[in-house]
């Protein structure tokens, strides 16, 4: 196999375009990225969208087509990957496999969900279409609910409290400050967290990521043509993804994701590194809960420890590690199949050393880990700096 | 890249399945195929499945993650694509690029589509989602109607009669007479399908391909460890994909459909044999013309000759190649993500030389061609028999 790099980045506002349609996000994050790498939209060999559920927001199918022709990439092929909140991180996997492969050379892999044209209830049930319909959403568990069943498992396995996790919303709005693309960059305190309405208790709004229109889009390459068009090409060192059972009550222990575990051990073992060397992460915050869940999955706290993490200045700047720099699905927003190219978009600015003042400081290692449904599909990616 | 190999193949009945769902389906197409490779579960390293529109029908998304955990396949990666009606094809592809990049070993590639749980109306609104939804869909602009739309434009430029396109119908019925997995084995006469109901004209009911449940499913390894499971592995040849502008109305010429013949170029190359080499194919029948314009876009017939192919017995067994040999999408039915692999399952039976009293004699080379919308998304597999 060979060597991948990432030679593009484009990203659009994370919010509510009330004024733009599914297609224009996906063509603003897509020229940027195109731009950023100095290609010309000609030298593009295929590509890969990640989606989540068009088909339902807008009763538009066939996006891999629709881009394809939007973006004037036709006649090459452009192919659309779902698995529910993974799915730009499933779709960049395809896209890494086509590079590494010798399949395709220059692969644009991207993620977009047009969200607000909806009302918020419609919008909660067509988000439910990503946990099991018939053994889950059918009886009424929305996402919020499916995620309060965890966090309260393991608070009562260890003995965290709500006010731990407030900690994690606030670092992550904190964080948003600083990123121009975010949804929400005000800050916000540990009390307005105790104090915002229980959507599904013990989780509260500002536990919650919002609902988002976004898109994102990155551009990879064979590593040893990267430097043709990126003076500073940061490489893909594993790409791992592994699932779970899609309904949370088959699963031995809600209070660990597996899937993530396992995806987490291959990539390191792809990289060849360990979890200790991850200088900045961007993880799947749909809910507070999700950060901890996360964070102990992929080995970077144990077991029953990532819930102080916040608390205890771990996860930030001059901690032991950068969470979430652009602000998590929190802060940034959750345009559900955009986040895991944005996810990439954000480690990747990192590791090139151009995130202005929300840079880590001497970040060598990214990671990114993006979670579908309650832990039924996760996806692991390790980046690095080209030395 | 590795050469790549099928060594496993499953399919269900084709047609009404009151009683069963999508999970149903897609388990029984996907242990048949495990089964068929003599293969043990665990031995599996990843899947990738086409479906179209489940979020619609049936309101699950995530699929990739529900049918590894049905499939008892925990905790590899399963993963779903859309393309359209060429979700099967996409989804054979993606495990094709994995096995030959030697990210995965042995993948089974499915396809699933439940349909029939709606009413007639709502499936066809569905089903409008695979063209353009803003300026086609919304205007009402069905897909008999874009088909009509080409049928029409066909016929005026090579004059060809509507009874041209009902030889087409009346041979895949013929055909779909000895398969067993076929939704119609009844017989048509040219008289049936000139008296049917036009549903948008020129195309009538019996033009038509009809709305059906069902699954397929293949097993892919790499040629060097195929035979250790199987006798009579297939190697893929090649494999190809292109795009053109989803909504009709953007193509110079809606009388051939470009992304076919673009991929069938690249096909070709990569499997280094012509047109004529190709003894059976699968092809695209969604309506008659689909046939026509599928067999002018391979280069199989020269552009404004194959309407006559089927009333000259080419396209059938005594003639230049078998087309359709399942009874196509007409007659063997069509739902939706799974037709791609069904295709791929009939070429691979045939190839086998164990198509029994449908066999196609001394078949050495099959090829299948998946089409996506109205021609937006294109896909071309090309098999042989290893000797």
């Amino acid at each position: 196999m060979r060597r991948v790099a990432v030679i593009g980045i484009g990203i659009t506002k994370f919010g509510e375009h009330w004024d733009r349609s599914l297609r224009d996000l996906a063509l603003e994050a897509g020229i940027k990225a195109i731009t950023d790498a100095g290609l010309e939209g000609e030298k593009i060999d295929a590509g890969y969208l990640g989606n989540m559920a068009a088909g339902n927001f807008a009763m538009q199918e066939h996006l891999g087509a629709l881009l394809a022709d939007e973006l004037g990439l036709n006649p090459i092929p452009v192919t659309r990957v779902e698995a529910a909140c993974a799915s730009g991180a499933v779709a960049f996997r395809q896209a890494y496999m086509a590079v590494a492969s010798g399949v395709h050379d220059i692969v644009v892999a991207g993620g977009v969900e047009k969200m607000t044209d909806l009302d918020t209830e419609t919008v909660t049930k067509i988000l439910s279409a990503a946990g099991d319909q018939e053994w889950e959403a059918f009886q009424g568990a929305t996402f919020p609910a499916l995620y309060a069943l965890m966090m309260r498992a393991y608070m009562i396995k260890y003995g965290a409290k709500e006010e731990d996790f407030a900690y994690i919303a606030v670092k992550n709005h904190r964080h948003a400050k600083n990123v121009e693309y975010a949804q929400f960059r005000n800050e916000i305190t540990v009390e307005q967290v105790m104090e915002s309405k229980y959507v599904a208790e013990p989780i509260k709004v500002l536990d919650s990521s919002p609902i988002t229109d976004g898109a994102a889009a990155v551009i990879l390459a064979p590593l040893e043509i990267a430097y043709s068009y990126t003076s500073e090409p940061v490489e893909v060192l594993a790409s791992a993804q592994a699932s779970d059972t899609i309904a949370l009550h088959s699963r031995e222990d809600i209070t660990f994701l597996r899937a993530t575990r396992i995806a987490a051990d291959r990539a390191y073992r792809q990289a060849n590194i360990t979890p200790s060397q991850i200088d900045v992460a961007e993880v799947h915050d749909a809910f507070t809960i999700g950060e901890v869940l996360a964070l102990e999955g992929l080995g970077i706290f144990d077991r029953g420890t990532a819930y102080r993490a916040a608390r205890e200045n771990l996860t930030t700047y001059g901690g032991q590690l950068v969470v979430n720099p652009s602000g998590g699905l929190k802060a940034a927003g959750h345009p559900v199949g955009a986040t895991g190219i944005k996810q990439i978009y954000e480690v990747v600015l990192q590791l090139r050393g151009k995130a202005g003042n929300r840079q880590v400081k001497n970040a060598s290692y990214g990671l990114t880990n993006n979670v579908g449904g309650s832990g039924a599909t996760s996806v692991v990616h390790i980046f690095g700096k080209v030395y």
